[in-house]
């Protein structure tokens, strides 16, 4: 059996959508599996007192013109949403409820859907209306998924996810662990790709 | 003429020091020039609420983790300095100072052996004992550099330079600006020497 990657990412974090296009074939190159984990970045901010990058003066500006600029650089279709961040609550659950559900495949599947849809169609991920037309589009049972998305389970499930992300002191995302060496941000992919190349670095 | 790159850079900044390490090949490759210009993230902080990296819970942590691996992975020689990050107005000063009496080329030199001084020998490069011995060790009249880190000429001319860094959207370091065309951050060399290169990116 392969040895995991866990990949962190918080559904309104334009560069953990960059990674999301990535991840599993580089992982795959160094016979890896990836375990997606959706957490909320805006539970962890509370905690480091840090605020989305668009939102700090200067800073916001640039990282507009960064996004677009990565996704170019990578080759990656990108559009900045109209609205933005959002919360991701309702996405991040869905994903969980999947995982448990569906299996890790259908999950991951969902999780590049809903991020294609915000960062290329703009659409509100978090609304239940668009999570539903997603699944319905994956021939998932859309009921059941809102349904799950509101059960006090997968919500207590989420916030432990995420609990477990603080404890492993995962700040921000992208944010990926391998073989306990963790890799912040989708511009350290040169040397996560050198870490699973040699096992070390 | 060659046209100019403008490289923003803070004295206590690891990864300014490793852009430093590497601007002026990457420069001279696409036949550019570099105008060093020191800032002071301190000033800039105050204006955009951001604090130091390594203040930050867990992003703390993790950037010391990653200065090291960073600096490993480029081939940079690198030690974490005992006292970080430091005050560095004096190292500002005397760098502005040597530009406007010894030439950009020298107060470059001056720049590279403070970066080294701090961030390879752990030498507090804001104490004007260690900037003498720099300056010392460079053939350079250290006596007349003190004097004019400490004249109000030279502090108004750092505020100057700090105040028009932020007028051109200046807000961390390392920061370059190319035609326009802003980067920030060490790991956006790729981007700026796909730019370089075409001349659009």
């Amino acid at each position: 059996m392969s040895k995991v990657i866990d990949f962190y990412f918080d559904f309104s974090s334009p560069y953990g959508y960059f990674a999301s296009t990535k991840i599993d074939a580089l992982a795959a190159k160094y016979q890896r599996k990836v375990n997606w984990h959706p957490i909320l970045l805006g539970a962890i901010f509370k905690v480091n007192g840090c605020a989305p990058l668009t939102m700090v003066p200067l800073k916001g500006e640039y990282a507009l013109r960064d996004f677009e600029r990565t996704a170019r650089f990578h080759g990656i279709p990108f559009n900045q949403p109209p609205t933005f961040p959002i919360a991701t609550q309702s996405t991040a659950r869905a994903t969980v409820w999947l995982q448990q559900n569906a299996g890790a495949d259908k999950a991951r599947e969902f999780a590049q859907a809903a991020y294609h849809a915000y960062f290329v169609d703009g659409i509100d991920i978090n609304d239940p209306v668009n999570l539903q037309k997603i699944a319905e589009k994956m021939g998932l049972d859309a009921a059941a998924l809102l349904e799950g998305v509101n059960s006090p389970a997968i919500k207590e499930k989420l916030k432990h996810d995420v609990d477990q992300a603080m404890q492993r002191k995962v700040f921000g995302s992208p944010y990926i662990i391998v073989d306990g060496e963790p890799f912040w941000g989708f511009d350290r992919f040169d040397q996560l790709e050198a870490f699973l190349k040699t096992g070390s670095i």
